[in-house]
């Protein structure tokens, strides 16, 4: 049986997290492919991405996550149960992203700077505003060879590298904190009072009807499912209802 | 030799029909993908064609447009060296999209008033707003099969038919008032006065390095070559230069 997977964070930094995530598989995704239009959504996924990174202070954010990482792996080395290899391997590896970001300058900081990058930005906040009348430089480097665009598209990804590297270690370090288990909603509600969650992972397969919502914060959630009929109205479901849930 | 082609409108009207025609290219490519990302896009194109049919009157300039080619076409028909079939043709194409048009509603209306899309719309314009958590109904959507999706995006585009039916003619009648000349910019500038010109089409060598800027009415134009070195850095060109030019 197939399924679907919803996640719901219950923070601002793991939202955030998620967001850059979904861009940066965005981007990844769009700079294999040469047609204009994925190169015009590189750029938009590009640019919503520094607009994510300029508010609050995710570099911070990043280290200090680094920082508690370090201090579980070395607590779970002490424990004589763990593969002590793969164990010195992530530590390593945390310890130099962390010396990586600690040493870069603000984050996504050359692609601000970057003069083509920020001679297009603003018109992509225009509906339609990337024209060839618009951008009459942006129309004469996309008709480019496509080896140039490409390798322009993988000098800006490369200023990105670190950023996704350490979040895509904080999500799978988070993802990995809970297993998913059966559950069942009444009358369409499952509520629970937890410790520290982080994320909701939530799992219905394709068929059902039902999606969920979701409300809350660290130590408390509600998770109601809802439905959308054939005209879009939106109601919520009535009746018990199982689905498997990880509290991250 | 390759060429790039350069379209620079000379009035509001022809800048908004481009702004659309660039949308609705992008709508029927993104249409017969089936990637998330692809999809995704259709929704943004979808949504920025809205934004801008909404603001001023789209539709009675339309109207005006085809009663103006309809004249046009009459007046041609009386030409004895007229192909009259293809003439007529035509003609009896434009008296139906007018009343096609005349008797449709406000245009995009029933895309407004589409309660899937209008809950998606306002998450598009947050950077990177389209995460599931966001939108779960749009998640469970996207995970339906592919017929499904394709199905409803193509009702969605049915809307925008005859929008796109009346833009197409309207650029096709103005791109083909005019055709291509040999020019020369002097000191990487060419200026001049014209009649009633809503359109200027420049084609330069794809390797060459400089690219066209217009300023300019209907009745008078300047362009002006620039280039970007490899840091970017514009700069205007300062020698004679040969393009080809249409001023429709």
């Amino acid at each position: 049986m197939t399924e679907i997977l919803y996640e719901f964070p219950l923070n601002e930094k793991i939202r955030t997290y998620l967001r850059i995530e979904h861009l940066l598989n965005r981007l990844d995704h769009q700079c294999g492919h040469n047609e204009q239009w994925a190169i015009l959504d590189f750029f938009s996924a590009l640019f919503a991405i520094l607009d994510i990174i300029e508010r609050g202070d995710l570099k911070s954010d990043l280290l200090k996550d680094l920082e508690k990482h370090e201090k579980q792996l070395v607590a779970w080395a002490q424990h004589p149960s763990v593969n002590n290899d793969a164990l010195q391997q992530l530590l390593s590896s945390v310890v130099e992203m962390s010396s990586r970001l600690m040493s870069s300058n603000k984050l996504g900081q050359s692609l601000r700077d970057d003069k083509f990058l920020s001679s297009i930005k603003q018109r992509f906040s225009i509906p339609g505003g990337s024209c060839c009348f618009d951008l009459p430089h942006m129309h004469q480097w996309l008709n480019q060879s496509l080896d140039t665009v490409q390798q322009n598209q993988q000098a800006w990804l490369n200023e990105l590298d670190i950023l996704q590297t350490v979040i895509e270690l904080d999500l799978r370090m988070v993802r990995e904190k809970a297993n998913f288990t059966s559950c069942q909603a009444e009358a369409g509600l499952y509520q629970d009072t937890v410790e520290n969650v982080e994320l909701l992972r939530i799992k219905l397969p394709t068929d059902s009807p039902y999606y969920p919502t979701v409300s809350g914060h660290k130590n408390r959630f509600a998770i109601r499912f809802m439905q959308n009929d054939r005209q879009q109205n939106k109601s919520a479901c009535q009746h018990s209802l199982k689905f498997t849930l990880a509290t991250c």
